[in-house]
């Protein structure tokens, strides 16, 4: 059963073609206009009364007849009885038969409670909304294969229009796929996973106008796909797969497929994405989404969604495209069209873009991700700086107050991030984790707001901070150590290493691991002298998580990640963390809020409680550099 | 109860103010992971589990222990025996706890069903994905005030979080008041309204995530506005009331809420949407808007949805902003921010935008509008060709596709329109009526994709037409003539437009109004001569719904209004309707959907049954120019 081979197609191509091959005739229903909100019209909209339907006044005033007034003057104003030539009335209201003419309260004279003067002529239907004005009975009030909004609700029953035909919505059936998987609220055992993509993909369909109808999670036997393909195509008029689309030895839906209907395509050129199984099954598309998260919600996007759109006769909306700095390098390999998810921010007025975790599999990261960027097939990236388009997911608002922050990783910054969100609506932190000359760096260009830096600043750096007219803020204290399992204690961590414990270290340029490139001398060894070698992990958590589970033995981390951990702490050192940012930015709104928050009560209290921070000086300028 | 004074605030000044004022304390609900989409997270989500929370196969291949490859050389390769030294593993499978590395499927040699072969080293830890690598346990994986989509369920699913804390939605009493308003389903008598804004105004509301409690229309009495009001304010967290909000003789808002609170504002400076109250009563924000459905619409806009966005810490999303030419004048009075409704289309690669009506009745054109042109208190307005920026309601893909048709107005225009949304999805046209020459500018400008024009062309025309290369298609053949109440029949026109009846004409420049003026002299009368005088009204539509409520005696029209309104058709002439438009835009998509509609049976037919029309010729060339 194991396939090796891949015709990769070009995504647009792929795409065109499927939808080419796919036709719907869906039905029509006939919904009272009150549920009509989001659905799409299958008719065009008459209107069946003018709005308005008969004259009104458009101003508050008296309501006359035009010819009465022709001879009036400032000196000689003409004289109207109420009630026969001239009406109170107030805007909106309908003229009466007699009158063809209002003249607002302002140029009115009150002779007493029966008689009014008028001082200059008015011409007929003036200050008169005319009936038709706004809709006239028979005019197209929407055209078909119109997605309906609130205002056009309004629109409609103003015009009398009480029911509206609309397309009916499509049914997508959902069939999440594989023995490994076991329902959200189950504990997975080792070797299980939790079916979380089906929730995903249902919640994407929902949002686009569709019924997604979860089918159950079917094991990976291709008799019982078999069964469930057969009956969700039964019901549904289209089918979603997740997973099984690639070429394992448990990858039975591209011969399930193929077995029902027609496989018109497996695999598109992308990453990430590429193991997409795109068929029509009875008549109905049938589409198999790979089952790491991020590709799964690419294949969605890509192919799915242009079916609703297709069974709509309209878009849904296509996504904003946006002119962003590169904050940083983005390299890929050439062969495939690669889609990078981007978090953006605003610097000097100047949108910036970070490329952020690449793996299908880290799902955290398009959670966290604004936007797409896409690098063509035989393309092999850009250098920071650079300046790029990229597809927004999100609109404007979220990513414009965003604070981006470079530099050191720490748990604190967690703590702060949250605290900035709470306090004023709408403003977020997004840490930019990178070595401590990359950070200062990307500070000077202005592709990020300030650098966390931890421990004592160089010579250099406070050279140049002065000179930039950056400050120093005080962040916290923190204390820093070696996790390992509790077991593991009651030796020379030196002697331990050169032994073959499994290290995992921090990436360069961090202050743990320039911690731990200067402690290779005090132990007498060198990292070709550690015999178990040693690797990279992003920060103390993702190390944590290692050691915890046994993929390796030791690594620098903090007390608070230890304790999450179940694993043993050995203080090592304490040390200051600093905010440096330019003197300038400090006095804007974000500025302010970053000192305001760090001295708040809440931050301190929050940060301190978990375990190994001390808070006393958050918040403090650091008097000269 | 008559109150002429205003103390107009700028909009941003009365916004912020108001915002200072209100405070808000939601109270917090945990709801279960699969019902939080679009919900609003009231602390930070913590991950619960690793994902992966054990090392997994990142490729589909053989699990290994590296160590056991050391000495492999494609010459002297290690043999393994499958099942206590290798596995075959597929991606997303669990490390077996023996190994440490996964080789993939490419790279090995089957030797047979017991063995392996391994022809290079792997190192520790390769094709692995770490445990960790996507969420590490006690990471925050959303922050508070983060509204979640289907991305966010998954992550969280997949962590372990199965609950989540959220903000209680804010519930908003909408007040429909006006003794003049009838619910929607019930026909209007002269006079009466159907109330339709508190049925926009609680969509909105949905969408932004609040529950909208619709309390039923209130008649114009203080005593039962001040029991609405009360019980509205008890029950919910912010109310709006809908209208009422002016200064007419029954617009009791604004005493109603100073007597039961407080009314921070009365009016802001803006055209339209100028008669808005901000109030407070009993701690909770009391927003008056104004009648009108497009100044309810921006005030609601404007007021409360800051309102939402402050009950969840976190904005609902900010209008994009885009440069476009204006394809027409806008000229506005100073003193007041004016808010211009316009519709956008894409020309030759650029972004043009047309002004819509005005009026703050024409809830019409709001349906129809992309975005809001908004000028300055103290500006006046700009040319024709000018830049500007729109701050736009609508995704990009529903204004990218769209036919903007300049010049003469005509039914089969609405018959056009719907046949195009209905041949390809996501087209859409937009009549841009204006006088002749006007729009052979706009064309020569690229400000619009064709002309649409009646009658024969002018010698310059065609000569211009000639050297810009432009081509003329065969549109239809229409009949024109007089129409007027049934009753009024069997006497000469001429005779009857001398003796007063009043005459509506269409629009300086079209084809209609240059008939009629050609007229005059067969008459022997000119436009001095009429006792009734002449108004302008836009269409063939507007017209015939004056005539049908006795607002104006005759106009020029067609026979399909005629018959929809009820009155006498009166054919006067036939004439040729046609396109013109550049040689190689119609080779564009557009310009090839244009005529494959026009040559269509089912746009033929339907047109031709309206009545009137006559479509033999309807997309072919017209030989030369």
């Amino acid at each position: 059963m194991r396939q090796t081979e891949w015709r990769l197609a070009p995504l647009d191509e792929a795409r065109e073609r499927f939808l080419r091959e796919v036709t719907f005739s869906p039905s029509v229903e006939t919904v009272p206009v009150r549920k009509a909100h989001d659905r799409v019209t299958a008719k065009p909209v008459v209107a069946r009364r003018s709005v308005p339907e008969w004259p009104l006044a458009a101003m508050d005033g008296v309501a006359v007849r035009a010819e009465m007034t022709a001879q009036a003057t400032p000196d000689k104003p003409v004289q109207l009885s109420l009630g026969r030539e001239a009406v109170w009335i107030d805007t909106g209201d309908p003229l009466p038969d007699f009158a063809d003419a209002v003249i607002p309260v302002e140029q009115i004279g009150v002779v007493d409670e029966k008689r009014v003067q008028i001082f200059r002529p008015v011409p007929s239907w003036k200050h008169v909304r005319m009936a038709g004005e706004d809709v006239c009975a028979g005019e197209m009030i929407l055209p078909s294969c119109h997605r309906i909004r609130p205002i056009d609700l309004g629109v409609m029953l103003a015009s009398g229009v009480e029911e509206v035909s609309v397309w009916r919505l499509p049914r997508v059936g959902v069939i999440p796929t594989g023995s490994e998987l076991v329902m959200p609220g189950q504990a997975p055992e080792r070797g299980q996973i939790v079916e979380s993509n089906g929730t995903v993909i249902s919640g994407y369909l929902r949002e686009w106008g569709a019924v997604p109808d979860y089918r159950g999670i079917v094991p990976d036997e291709p008799e019982r796909l078999i069964q469930a393909v057969q009956s969700a195509v039964k019901k549904c008029d289209m089918v979603v797969l997740n997973a099984g689309s690639s070429a394992g030895s448990e990858d039975y839906t591209v011969s399930v497929i193929q077995k029902l209907g027609r496989v018109l395509q497996h695999g598109v050129a992308t990453r990430p994405g590429k193991p997409v199984i795109l068929g029509i099954v009875e008549g109905k598309p049938v589409v198999g989404l790979p089952g790491y998260p991020v590709s799964a919600y690419l294949g969605l996007q890509w192919f799915v969604r242009p079916l609703i759109e297709k069974w709509f006769g309209t878009p849904i909306g296509k996504a904003n495209e946006v002119r962003v700095r590169l904050g940083a390098d983005v390299a890929v390999k050439t062969g495939a069209e690669d889609f990078v998810r981007v978090a953006v921010g605003e610097v000097r007025g100047e949108w910036v873009a970070y490329p952020l975790a690449k793996g299908a599999g880290v799902a955290s990261s398009l959670s966290r991700a604004d936007g797409w960027l896409r690098v063509p097939i035989d393309h092999s990236g850009w250098k920071a700086g650079t300046c790029v388009s990229v597809e927004m997911i999100h609109p404007r608002g979220s990513w414009e107050n965003r604070l981006l922050v470079a530099g050191e990783t720490d748990v604190g910054l967690d703590v702060l991030a949250d605290r900035i969100s709470s306090h004023i609506s709408g403003f977020t932190l997004l840490p930019l984790p990178m070595g401590r000359e990359e950070a200062w760096h990307a500070l000077r260009e202005g592709r990020c707001h300030l650098v966390m830096s931890a421990g004592d600043m160089s010579g250099t750096e406070e050279a140049e901070a002065n000179e930039a007219s950056w400050v120093c803020i005080h962040g916290w204290r923190r204390v820093r150590g070696w996790m390992m399992q509790p077991d593991s204690g009651h030796r020379s961590i030196g002697e331990w290493l050169r032994q073959g414990a499994q290290l995992l270290v921090h990436p360069r340029g961090t202050r743990s691991r320039q911690w731990l490139e200067a402690q290779w001398s005090d132990w007498g060894i060198g990292p070709q002298d550690l015999r178990g070698g040693y690797r990279v992990a992003a920060n103390d958590r993702q190390i944590a998580a290692a050691i915890a589970v046994g993929s390796a033995d030791i690594g620098i981390g903090c007390p608070a990640v230890a304790r999450e951990f179940g694993l043993l702490f050995v203080p090592a050192w304490e040390e200051e963390v600093q905010f440096v940012a330019p003197r300038d930015w400090l006095r804007s709104p974000m500025g302010r809020l970053l000192v305001d928050v760090l001295q708040s009560r809440s931050f301190r209290m929050r940060l301190e409680m978990s375990g190994g921070y001390r808070c006393g000086k958050s918040g403090e300028m650091i008097g000269s550099l």
